[in-house]
């Protein structure tokens, strides 16, 4: 295999070449209805992707074809796929797609076969998820619980949140019982904490502790402000608690917990959504068949991402047209944006996934590279981002490009008409109208009122925001992110960037920082 | 007064030619406690605005109170508070600072002293919200109002609702009683009123619907939704509903409503939270009182913004830092962070603060100007953040400006030791940590474990977050976004890059798309 930068791709000078003519590329002569149809990629059964409203024609699709070649991206995939080390700086296999199931060879490392284990631990998970839904596991005081609360921060939060919000309401409506709502703490501010505990029955709330390393400091805190508010209730805390954890954890095996359930170091943090992390807490939810659905979702995604030619591969194509922007037309930035409530935290979630895989100056090899890696991602849902930052994104002086997401059914099917039309068919309405306007502007006399248009965006749609549908987008948006961190010759799988940080923090705390700004920065706030 | 582009100032050359050493500003050499100390500046009693790891130095801060000078910011802001024309495009006055307290003569239009108008909404709201939570005004079933439910999408949402996060751990720790709980409806997606519906008695229901117009789509449609539930409850909606409207609306005086409450053209959306839009709820909430407090708050820091010498003027200085950032040093984003789980909302608000009032392309002369306007804005809290996009803030191969916000004590207080410090303890250590390691970085022979630092980043501290802070908080910002709209040489008070994209959906929804590339969209969403 060829691990070369961007750079020095012999297709790179080609595209820097032809994004001079792409200045004025015109949705105005290019955006009809035939290339809308001619755009469509299907990332799943449940769902597509459609590029129309992105700023490239056949010739750059050609080219980016030719990079994925030259970068040999399907072929990376299928190595990761059978286990090769991906995560070069920590040695380490990455094995996510395998928690959905299997699409390459079987994998063993220190002669344990790794599919097999996280197929035990989910049917775990399953048995241990049934068994609270059903009543048969209780807290100290004999009661069913009514509410999960996970301890968690980064990728044991921010996703299995994002996906919790996700399902809350399609539930609701499909009348899956019994009705376990789930919560989550995640900072180390204590105001956190508190305010999760003010708002639950202890007695009937389970906790789900989830931390690979056992070691999080946030993870910790909270698990301690937890246990001292059981005790004051008088609460057995080893009834109220489970982990998820490695298995070399202190967590692991401790009798303090209910239980406790196993990933391994193949499972990056940011991407743990499909294993205990996001599955203990959504099997408790919404049941353990809710969260098959959700994994069978993501592996017919994770399958598709196999095919070679980008035109049939949505994950790749949109990592290559995310680099055509980022590289050639250079924009520095993306939003994400949902026309749907349910996907509100998911935004947040594609944040972490995105910024901290591929926010790197540092290639797989340990070089610095000299041009732009993972763009800054942001996002909320619409249609209320229409009255927030929309303004910028068409008339600001820079191009932000958008991915747009929407489904063609609400999740509660509980809707009126205003002046002839529901409030789903206004959802649609919008989102569509919004595609056009920014891509097409409009002008006007006036300035103020003039749109310039040639803001690019991508479409991904589906029927509606279903368990299976979920899991589509959610391995949509990680192999997306793995494409692009091969195209980039990144380590995708790493985090290093947040070393510095705890390194420091543990030097104040030690009332030793080590210099006079630390300290001084300390005292302003009351250290 | 002068109205220039930033790129006919005289200082301008001067800062671009200064910006050409500033690569090479290094941190660990300028960044040590005497700079901390020295760069405080106060934002009101309650806050303080360090820039101490800001990349400039004297010679930088003389040259933008040049800046200052030539764009005659303070002159500026005192016209704007007697009254000029600010917001031009809409010929219209911008006062809403003046609903915090006069700070400039007395403001008449058509004949009414607007001061005094605001003066007597707010004890009309005052009045109104005390007799809802005396339980003299009940719903239509006697019951007392437990519940108070905004309707309202963009300024009559994100504000408000950012705010009553930001207060409700601290009310309940002040033991403010009674406990009317707030949420909110803002998007067009049906599910969102649905699933608030589903959470709420309905019976014990407060609804404030919140448009300055009277006809903001997604309002209306969420007005018919609820009413459409009441009705069905059996309750007479006209006892469930108040309006927060102007005075020339079709919710003005209207006996659907329970009680109407009015704001004028001059205080424009994303400006209104410390009108009747934020006023009313938080004041069903948290009671009169507090809304008073948060007033005094943003009134003292809208005082302290009129001082000229920007190293004494936080809301100034902390713009025209922005402007070195954006259009010297060339940075198109900002992040924004708060170490306050409370505040998780707040940069949600501060997104559409500025990204509306400053994403503008054209002068308030309606020519398009030729320099980098507002900057895109985003944000999470810490220490979240730190697990999540912080990687690429560190690591990543751009540097994006950061604005970080702390305080010495939690709002609830409580809290538990964990390896010989607190909760909060640890919170503010990161915070300090973060700062630190931002700017100076750590060598490492690894390149992939080193940090390359300068990567510039403020400071605003404060005791506690307390309504008085939380006002002297959103001020500064406003402020802040305000005089950067001066420099720029922008109207920052009307927002036209909405238009097209409600004219479009009108399209859409008559059926007559007229561009078959809108109809095809529309098809694939199943329109």
């Amino acid at each position: 295999m060829r691990y070369n930068n961007l750079d020095k791709t012999a297709v790179y000078g080609r595209l820097l070449e032809a994004a001079k003519a792409y200045s004025a590329f015109d949705f105005r002569e290019k955006l009809d209805a035939a290339r809308v149809l001619a755009c469509s990629v299907p990332i799943a059964d449940t769902l597509v992707y459609n590029w129309a409203a992105k700023k490239l024609d056949d010739g750059i699709v050609a080219l980016l074809q030719t990079l994925a070649g030259e970068q040999e991206l399907a072929a990376k995939y299928r190595a990761l796929l059978d286990g090769e080390i991906m995560n070069t700086g920590e040695k380490r296999k990455v094995l996510h797609q395998l928690l959905r199931g299997r699409l390459g060879s079987d994998v063993v490392s220190d002669g344990k076969n790794i599919g097999e284990f996280y197929g035990k631990e989910l049917e775990r998970i399953s048995t241990f998820a049934l068994a609270v839904r059903e009543g048969k596991v209780t807290g100290a005081s004999g009661k069913r619980f009514r509410v999960a609360v996970q301890i968690g921060i980064g990728g044991s939060d921010l996703g299995p949140r994002a996906l919790y919000i996700a399902l809350e309401n399609w539930a609701l409506k499909e009348g899956i019982n019994p009705n376990i709502k789930a919560k989550f703490i995640s900072n180390v501010d204590p105001d956190d904490a508190a305010a999760v505990l003010n708002a639950v029955p202890l007695d009937e709330t389970l906790f789900v502790l989830v931390s690979k390393s056992g070691v999080t400091q946030e993870t910790r805190a909270n698990e301690i402000f937890v246990k001292n508010k059981l005790k004051k209730a008088g609460l057995d805390a080893s009834k109220h608690i489970v982990a998820v954890t490695s298995e070399t954890s202190p967590l692991a095996r401790n009798s303090d917990y209910l239980n406790s359930f196993y990933i391994d170091d193949f499972i990056g943090g940011r991407y743990s959504s499909s294993s205990g992390v996001g599955g203990l807490i959504l099997s408790l939810a919404f049941g353990p068949a809710v969260f098959s659905e959700f994994l069978r979702g993501a592996h017919e995604a994770d399958k598709a991402a196999l095919e070679p030619d980008i035109r049939r591969n949505a994950a790749m194509l949109d990592a290559l047209i995310g680099v055509w922007e980022r590289n050639f037309l250079r924009f520095p930035y993306t939003a994400v944006l949902p026309y749907s409530q349910a996907l509100s935290r998911f935004p947040a979630h594609l944040q972490q996934l995105d910024m901290e895989s591929n926010g790197k100056r540092v290639n797989r090899a340990g070089e610095t590279v000299s041009y732009g890696t993972g763009p800054v991602v942001f996002g909320e849902p619409g249609t209320n981002g229409q009255h927030s930052f929309y303004q910028l994104l068409h008339q600001g002086t820079d191009i932000v490009p958008l991915q747009f997401i929407g489904f063609n059914d609400s999740q509660l099917d509980d809707d009126v008409e205003m002046d002839g039309s529901t409030g789903m068919t206004k959802l649609k309405a919008n989102l569509a109208a919004q595609i056009v306007a920014f891509a097409k502007g409009q002008d006007d006399a006036d300035p103020n009122k003039q749109f310039p248009g040639g803001r690019p965006s991508s479409l991904i749609y589906g029927k509606r925001l279903t368990p299976k549908a979920l899991g589509a987008l959610l391995a949509h948006f990680e192999n997306k992110v793995m494409f692009q961190g091969f195209v980039w010759n990144l380590n995708s799988f790493d985090q290093e960037g947040v070393q510095l940080g705890k390194v420091l923090t543990k030097k104040v705390l030690s009332g030793n920082p080590g210099d006079d700004a630390l300290d001084a920065y300390g005292k302003l706030l009351g250290l």
